[in-house]
């Protein structure tokens, strides 16, 4: 297996709504906050007809590397519910290797209420549910052994049982001489975690890194460049995402910027992250040089943000096949 | 309230799949089958990754009254399930009044598994799941003593409590003075349930029939033009669809030939018929006339097949406006 990711099971519940919609809910646009199973069910009540389709950050990366013609597996909590069922339907279905048993206990299938605006951008309001449960007892040792790329979800880092599932997953993979990856995920996270997030970059702990230019600059606090310079110094390898402005590659001595590859219209950036994530990947694990990494992941970001949902609609090999 | 609909409360379930995939799953394109449950989680694990959309064809009927500005409820059965938060939640967010309390024991929430192959036809295998356990209990008088039109989904016609319900709304609807429309909803259906269909429209019990081509012709076997006569002199007002040969309306001396409305692509024809009823009750409960009733028939179902989904995507109030 190419890509083992370790992350939130989620279902999207995607509605378009207008800015005036948003205010009205007493909701920020483009922010993210995990909400309590009362407050997502009073949202969910006030929200538009939607539509619900798998998500996941690292999910929607794991999908990216098949449809790619790679390998990649997931480990993910969802409870022995109907949305439970619906993500592993679409997850396996997609070919994706996924084992972790259901909670038969506890909160429901976690899903992310998704507001979409008019100008792409989305806002999510997340009650985790079940995927806030997972614990080191989740960890497949063997799928972990003999993984070239254990790629972790930063919106993971939070209850002490999932650190220490994530924590765990890190000792198996350098134990056996894996590659560790890890996105930042969202600006919040690195507010309330980036002390952490650091000390694992300085114990040499992240092969990796993913994040955009916020939490990048968040974690390092400063100018964009002092903290690529920052990342450079911790990370034998980062990717800092830029939206349309493209990307940013640094390894040791190389640095690369790509740019962003264009789309036509942009319905729905959910999922750009984790598509660019999945390109990134896939070259990584397929002997790509940096450059051509980037461009990848830049190409399936563009795919993701053509349409609604956090998954490929297309076959990410044939378009990137199409687009080299 | 102008519409108020019953039927079958059921989430879509809908996946693209080639005409190859169809073939292997041993499926008939086009048909349209109950499955039970266990034949339909066989299906479904054989399903390529889905989106959740919910639907129900009376449903989706309201949906289209609500979206032209007229006022519409919904009668049908869930269970207490996810599933049946979210089709509950479709429905009352898109403005339908909705009041059948869930059940709390028996089968869980229905649900269409839907295999749209790229000519955009679609290939239904359905687990109806509660929405089948309708009984005269679910009838709301009040609500029916209310509505100008009581709209019958004839899916719902086939387990015996749920004939009951059908009888009992159509006996308070015209005890009222209430118009009573029923749809066939499908071939199979006449087929099995033709003869009740023909005592139905025999007693004068049906205000207005909605038919496609296929059923009407397995209704009273012959050429379509022998069997629009035969309905016309059966039911006060009825309206024949022809896919994209447009729809024939008649009542008593009065014949109309609609041609059907434009559309750029043609995604999934998912909802026609039922956005085609939307449109016409919509015109009829409005004081419109007979051609435009079916105009606005024409219109509405064009908006739904430019789109994954049974239900309208846009302002249909709108859409009409712009078209009239």
């Amino acid at each position: 297996m190419e890509v083992l990711a370790i992350g939130n099971a989620l279902v999207d519940v995607l509605a378009t709504v207008t800015d005036e919609q948003l205010a009205e809910l007493g909701i920020v646009k483009n922010s993210y906050e995990l909400v309590d199973e009362e407050t997502a069910d009073r949202l969910y009540d006030a929200m538009p007809p939607a539509v619900e389709i798998s998500g996941g950050a690292a999910a929607n990366t794991t999908v990216g590397v098949v449809s790619l013609g790679g390998t990649a597996g997931f480990i993910g909590r969802v409870r022995d519910d109907q949305l439970g069922a619906v993500f592993r339907h679409d997850l396996r279905a997609a070919g994706v290797r996924y084992e972790t048993p259901p909670a038969r206990t506890g909160p429901a299938t976690g899903r992310a209420l998704t507001f979409i605006t008019p100008d792409a951008h989305r806002t999510f309001r997340t009650y985790v549910g079940a995927a806030n449960r997972l614990g080191p007892e989740d960890i497949d040792e063997g799928a972990i052994a003999e993984a070239d790329v254990v790629y972790l979800e930063g919106y993971l880092w939070d209850p002490p049982a999932a650190k220490d599932a994530l924590r765990k997953a890190i000792g198996i993979a350098r134990g056996g001489g894996r590659r560790v990856a890890l996105t930042l995920s969202d600006p919040l996270w690195v507010t309330n975690w980036g002390h952490e997030f650091r000390e694992l970059l300085d114990n040499g702990r992240i092969d990796v890194l993913f994040a955009n230019e916020v939490e990048v600059t968040t974690l390092f606090p400063g100018t964009l460049e002092a903290a690529v310079e920052r990342v450079r110094s911790v990370c034998p390898l980062a990717a800092v995402t830029r939206s349309e402005h493209g990307s940013i590659v640094v390894s040791d001595g190389e640095t690369h910027e790509i740019k962003a590859a264009r789309v036509g219209d942009v319905v729905d950036t959910t999922g750009a992250g984790d598509l660019y994530a999945a390109g990134f990947l896939y070259g990584l694990t397929h002997g790509a040089d940096l450059a051509r990494c980037a461009e990848l992941g830049s190409l399936c970001a563009a795919e993701v943000i053509s349409h609604v949902g956090g998954r490929p609609e297309q076959s990410l090999a044939e378009l990137v096949g199409a687009g080299s």
